[in-house]
């Protein structure tokens, strides 16, 4: 028997343990759902017969330590600062480790020490980063490995979005289906990417007006934005020498100029505390960051300084929001971007109806006799309510498949791994393709443009 | 006999170090300068009777507070990074001490000590900080206490400028006439003051766009834009509950519209090294912010980018700087803050003849018998040349005379200090004003407004 530890009993790991828990009966698997708050444990684990819930804290060494001792494989779904203690001590006791989280710094000087004890610690198996890993990775090698050709560009979006809803009438087609602080934060720092072999730069403050339209059949259109640092990819995918490199978020049309708004006033700063924040108002919140003047609506202010139709869609966005209402914000301090967090949840925090929807969508070009070819490649999942969401399956479905390749014996790599070969991406991409997540490809050839 | 030991000989010590040699001789004082440079001390010492020039490394315990052991009065001229060991030197080995720099963390913390040992540690005693505090505190003295009014409102702008110069071509009409670092970097964090009662916040995206047109009769029309943080002068100026708070840095009209192009494109941007650095010309800098299109120059994809006009003069002034040339930058790597400044240097940094030129100006608003009043004091000082520099004097005077003042017994002041108190500012001024350093007063009744 098997013995699989999940650390972290978040929304995030429904999927996973739930996939686990199906599994353990056949396959011979106990399986421990560990967290801070019994409750959230026992809630994932219920009354199944191959479950346990416990309670850890996860800051004690003994606790932690013991708990692991007891297992075979660890699975941490915890916050990402935490996997690096956690790996400390799979290296220590000798077990496998399996996240969700991207690479960081401390796992990655891990990497030798893990294969010499023959570990496997594999990371950035969720949707993304993960599932945008190997459903790039696969047709990239094929490109590559069967056809033996070069990859010329490659670009790559994912949004984690609402599902369109004709009763809705959210003008941003929007809510936060994940963390609003990072929804909040999006974007900050200088990105860069590659545009046929030249290296190009977009600040923050230009970042949400230089976006791409992108088509996906059957689901319309959606805006791409970049994000941060595209050029990661050139060694993690083998890209050096490619022409053009673009990695990307998607939003519903129309999204990124209202948001921009807030870019342009400075309402996404985290970096001070605003003065006078016990009373404030959403509309004396938007009025800080416009210039005094007795004589002017705040409404007037605002379109006049960033150059907005008064009767537009961007101030349609902002009054559905409540911006301009004289509305308590409800906090007592705050930077900019935690009082902007907190008037977005009032509206943007979904509905136990509501269902999310997560897109990806890759474009590859390659050569071929001279004649330049693309395939395009598009995933869209549909949550089935504010709980089961697509988000919580296409995080934790995939962390679950590998864990199974991974006891069934299937999987050879050691050390610390992401799932870009394929032995992983290979059986992961068909068990998601059969749970309803399809990558629906299409080859186009591109004509010369004048 | 007094002994005074200068720590620097720098441009900035130039006018600071002629004054302390020319009173020597009357007020019975020695001078030592001591630089890393003992060629730079010497120059600035020359055959004085008085002075003599040492070699120091700043960085060795025994040879920095041997020579400070020897004196009696220590005066930093250092990069403010070297202040805080300088000042812990004189607390320990007794002391005084005398810097043109912002009073740190560090350096407060000393005044308790400072104060116990009788020594003066006076901090903010140059141009800006210094010439500013004196001028304004004069003023706003004279309302409060001499008048006993309140100050309902308070603006005060500086800016290192070049003298106007017909002969000139240069469309900015400015030079580096100081560190330009700094005035690549400069503005960049958020911008804080308050309007009518109200905190105001500008980013830096936006700062360049939110400026004040200045009108100096004599001197004509400048452009301010708000500097970082005005709140921390509610508490050094004693100015809580003031309704308008507001400083700024000032530049020629035109400045600010196409030193903005710079920030809507990145390339301040100090936080990332570009790739590809050696080998790129000027014209490649500017073209890897814009968008990748082959059918478009460089300057029309800029033009349209940020809404300029092609002929307009903010794309004159990058002609001018040679922004569209393919002229090779000639750096081997940095950041595009530190690419902007090699390629602005090319162009701004001042030839032997040109002259500098300071202003500052200040508004007051005070309401008497129910009608508001508005003081407005203006100084403009205009250098000799590149050498004998109204910066150096503006910066290096004030700190002189206050040590004059001081070893004649006439400041009671102990501790850490700033020069906003009567027994400073008072006789620093009168001699500035008899140096040529003029303010220039004029008051108006305010009437209201539509």
């Amino acid at each position: 028997m098997e013995k699989i530890l999940v650390f972290g009993a978040g929304r995030s790991s429904n999927s996973l343990i739930k996939y686990l828990l199906d599994k353990a009966e056949s396959l011979d698997w106990q399986v421990t759902v560990a967290d801070y708050a019994l409750q959230l444990a026992e809630d994932k684990v219920k009354d199944s017969q191959r479950g346990q819930a416990v309670a850890v804290d996860i800051n004690s060494d003994q606790e932690r330590q013991d708990l692991i001792g007891q297992h075979d494989l660890i699975v941490s779904m915890l916050p990402a600062r935490f996997h690096p203690i956690v790996a400390e001590d799979c290296l220590k006791l000798e077990k496998h480790l399996f996240t969700a989280s991207y690479v960081s710094a401390d796992m990655k000087a891990l990497d030798a020490k893990a294969k010499e004890k023959n570990l496997l610690f594999l990371n950035e198996c969720g949707l993304d980063p993960g599932i945008d890993h190997m459903s790039a990775m696969k047709i990239i090698d094929h490109i590559r490995e069967d056809k033996g050709l070069e990859l010329t560009a490659f670009e790559s979006f994912t949004g984690g979005l609402l599902a369109p809803d004709d009763k809705d009438d959210n003008p941003w087609q929007y809510g936060f289906t994940w963390n609003p602080r990072n929804v909040v934060l999006a974007g900050q720092g200088t990105v860069k990417f590659i545009q046929e072999g030249r290296y190009k730069y977009i600040p923050y403050q230009k970042l949400f007006r230089r976006i791409e339209m992108i088509h996906i059949p059957g689901h319309g259109y959606f805006e791409g934005y970049a994000n941060r640092d595209s050029l990661m990819y050139l060694d993690v995918y083998k890209l050096r020498g490619i022409k053009t490199l673009y990695r990307g978020t998607l939003r519903r049309p129309g999204f990124c100029k209202a948001w921009d708004i807030f870019v342009q006033l400075g309402a996404t700063d985290d970096t001070y505390q605003m003065e006078g924040v016990e009373g404030m108002t959403h509309r004396q919140f938007i009025n800080s960051f416009l210039s005094f003047n007795p004589h002017d609506s705040v409404e007037l202010k605002l379109a006049h300084y960033l150059g907005l139709d008064l009767d537009g869609p961007e101030m349609h966005k902002l009054q559905w929001l409540g911006l301009f209402e004289e509305e308590e914000v409800g906090l007592l301090k705050g930077t900019p971007a935690q009082i902007l967090e907190h008037i977005l949840k009032k509206k943007w925090t979904i509905g136990a109806d509501k269902k999310d929807q997560i897109v990806m969508w890759h474009l590859f070009n390659y050569v071929e006799n001279g004649v330049t070819k693309q395939i395009r490649s598009a995933m869209v999942a549909t949550g089935e309510n504010a709980r089961e969401t697509a988000m919580s399956k296409t995080v934790g479905l995939p962390l679950a498949i590998a864990i199974r390749l991974f006891l069934e014996g299937k999987v050879e790599a050691r050390g610390v791994q992401i799932p870009i070969i394929p032995e992983l991406y290979n059986p992961i991409l068909e068990e998601l393709d059969q749970q309803g997540f399809q990558f629906i490809e299409e080859e186009v050839t591109l004509e010369e443009k004048d």
